[in-house]
């Protein structure tokens, strides 16, 4: 059906809204030009044609997606307003969902009973109106750079189909990136969320750690476990990211700070951030796209200071024995009791970790108080920082090894290299994607960095890059203006 | 000489004052009775005779301890009052004294420069008024329960030489039991305050995790490790105690709370508060003398509710994976570099904390989330707890197996089975000694525990003890009215 041309239950052309931002389709929805009803109907059409080119939704929640947009719909006619009415989403398929498995990538939690309630992230988008269309694909157990998945198959990037998504929340990418979802919810212990914006040309947010409550989602490192949104504009990211704030007493790691609204200083400019390029580390390991992606940003920004991060090359070696040893507890019980259904290559990682000496683990979280320290520092004299989000664009799929540097080295692991540094101590990024080739060329993300809690500058800059044109997140022409 | 007569240059019986509480000697200082010279002399003297007997003192800081008397008597003559005028007190050989070189215990740390300042605690107490006469003998690198040390010999308890002082602080424990110091500072990961204040007859304060700064401290295990006072009175305790909070950049545990002022409320009596026995777990493996010292102190208070403590075993069990491969981080070079340079015992349960896998200790850590939560849920219906502090009074020196329940054990870890779920999740406690076989018998202790940031609670009831005579901390009676 053509909803370009006003007609059916729809009063305004439904694919525009599908292709356009969240804020678009809540304004429209709550405006009574089109229903939340139809909107969900043209999101699940979309996702039945194209998720089995995509292989983004692992579980696609129709019914559920009609109800909730029929409540939207019955709430709206009793003179509500919804922030994000009638605005379809995904989660990554570690986020409980009432009446489904929590999957978490994996073969061996689909023995596990349905969730019995929505997590608190979820719970949040819900009553802000939004309209959950399903789960998607995401790398086993999260501990994955590529959005490939051997138990549910690779998320395809929607840009060019023989190319990795990125993950591990490889199925947000997608959905977002082939306009499946307006936005969906990932997470991001290393760069998870950060790899899938840079590779499918999204806007991602990796909040502050400690800011977004945690509880209900399946967990992969505890000590670094952030959730977050990808969406195609920095105002959506914004506008999500404020709603889904808030005190929840399932997380430990929550801090007790005031929810900010960043939506409120979207529009305030650039004014004089201080901003300026991580160096050293940051700089040296960057294919071509990545330093045209850099270059792109920084004259945008007029960014003419270098700052050097100091040892961002432990930092990431120590985010890494974290990370394997700590998801190895996580796993220990799986790992010896069902060795044979894990994939191979996560289950070595996890076997290797679980027989990491306490004393390697305790030095990096040592080290992690000395270089949340250092990076404070350098947050004094600067207001964000710029690094590339991956040294290179989409990989293809099945890429084994990679140049860099002039020195080959594997593919995967070395995906998230300026990413981790960064998670490793909780500092809030957006992913800004721009185009070094043009159109024709594939996408490649720029990290912003803030200082802790100040997730609204991240954004703000996002937003200036966004309205000035020099960042852009299409939905992926291939599936731009389908009905 | 005797000073039990007024002459001299002191106009108050010095030795009635090296034997009373530390608040008497800066009321006779503050009040010019007596002048803080002629108090940090007679200190000095006594320590002189006796630590040949009981090896309290490693470092005698004979110089700084006059000149500190000379700045006090000025300042008293300038009119100022000070709340420690003129108190001689040590401190564990683990805190930086300027000048000194910080043992720890250790024949290794013997080759450390000088320490070039003084650490917060001790520049607090220099503020105060306070007289340092020198640094105490402690079990090597803190790794003890005994108060023995192969290095300098074994702290000796002054209620009868042939006793262990109860470790790690045993030097602590033996100088202000032998009127050698009216107040020590120690430090307590497992016990190491409380066990000392059992053994030798004292108050003793482990505060809150995260109350007191440790900067300035050799570390034994950075998330177990409190500091605090010893003392011969729950008054004194209390005086100290508020003078050393406050805030210091050099700690990253400390917490960001106000400081409570716990004298305030040490007259206001029992009032109402819900006072509980602690059950399973701390019923179960007591010596007579325990269990008498527990029916004392529960009969005083009117105790007559037991509250179980789920997973207490589990919370020892966990301590243990926590202290054994946290301290190895902290020693494995010297491990590596100077392994026949450490008492072996110690060597040897440092060398298997360092072999300790990741998923032990991560495991242990989230226990912990969950044994503080089981504890937090527990003080919704109780004010304080109170437990046994050791399950025997101070063992003979050298004691290898004990027999508990029945069931014979090694003596050294057993010492602190109550002491160590306790410290593992932070809690505040007094440890208040009694004496079950009168004056001719050992005194014991009893733990009484407060919810988290209420010391000003274990105070009040340890002091309500002492002034009903059922708690005593004289000192013993072989150092009693020593000139």
């Amino acid at each position: 059906m053509d909803q370009s041309a006003p007609g059916g239950s729809g009063l305004e052309p439904v694919t525009a809204l599908l292709d356009g931002p969240a804020g678009a389709i809540a304004d429209a929805v709550n405006g009574r030009r089109v229903s939340a009803r139809v909107v969900a109907e043209a999101a699940l059409a979309r996702i039945a044609a194209a998720n089995p080119v995509v292989n983004a939704f692992t579980d696609v929640t129709a019914a559920r997606a009609l109800s909730e947009a029929d409540s939207v719909d019955a709430a709206i006619a009793r003179g509500r307003t919804l922030p994000l009415a009638g605005v379809p989403y995904s989660v990554k398929n570690l986020f409980d969902i009432e009446g489904v498995t929590t999957r978490a990538g994996s073969r061996i939690n689909r023995d596990h009973p349905p969730a019995t309630a929505d997590g608190p992230l979820v719970s949040r988008a819900k009553a802000a109106g939004a309209i959950l269309t399903g789960a998607v694909n995401m790398g086993e157990y999260a501990y994955d750079f590529t959005g490939e998945n051997v138990h549910d198959g690779n998320a395809r990037n929607p840009h060019d189909l023989d190319r990795m998504s990125g993950g591990s929340s490889g199925g947000s990418g997608t959905a977002v990136a082939a306009g499946l979802s307006s936005f969906s919810l990932g997470s991001d212990t290393n760069g998870s969320i950060r790899v899938p914006s840079s590779f499918c040309g999204l806007l991602g947010l990796k909040p502050t750690f400690g800011r977004l409550s945690r509880s209900g989602t399946f967990p992969f490192t505890p000590s670094l476990d952030h959730l977050g949104p990808f969406a195609r504009s920095a105002r959506d990211l914004a506008l999500i990211f404020d709603l889904l704030q808030g005190w929840d007493d399932g997380d430990t790691s929550l801090a007790r700070r005031p929810a900010i609204a960043t939506r409120d200083t979207l529009d305030l400019g650039l004014g004089d951030l201080r901003i300026a390029r991580a160096g050293g580390y940051f700089t040296e390991r960057l294919g071509p796209d990545a330093e045209a992606a850099m270059k792109i940003v920084a004259d945008a920004l007029s960014v003419d200071r270098v700052v050097d991060v100091p040892e961002a090359h432990r930092a990431r070696a120590a985010a890494y024995v974290i990370t394997t040893a700590e998801s190895a507890t996580v796993h220990l019980d799986r790992l010896r009791k069902r060795a044979g259904d894990f994939d191979p290559a996560t289950r070595d990682r996890f076997l290797s970790g679980a027989m990491v000496p306490t004393p390697w683990y305790v030095a990096a979280h040592r080290f992690r108080s000395w270089f949340k320290a250092s990076m404070a520092r350098i947050f004094e004299s600067v207001d964000a920082l710029i690094a590339p989000a991956t040294p290179f664009a989409a990989l293809r799929s099945g890429t084994a090894t990679i140049t860099l540097g002039g020195v080959e080295l594997p593919a995967r692991p070395n995906i998230g290299i300026f990413t981790q540094p960064i998670s490793f101590v909780g500092l809030p990024v957006a992913a800004v994607p721009v185009w070094p080739q043009g159109d024709e060329g594939l996408p490649i993300a720029v990290q912003v960095i803030a200082p802790a809690w100040r997730e609204d500058i991240a954004l703000r800059i996002a937003h200036s890059l966004q309205e000035t044109g020099v960042a852009r997140a299409p939905v992926a022409r291939q599936f731009r203006g389908k009905t």
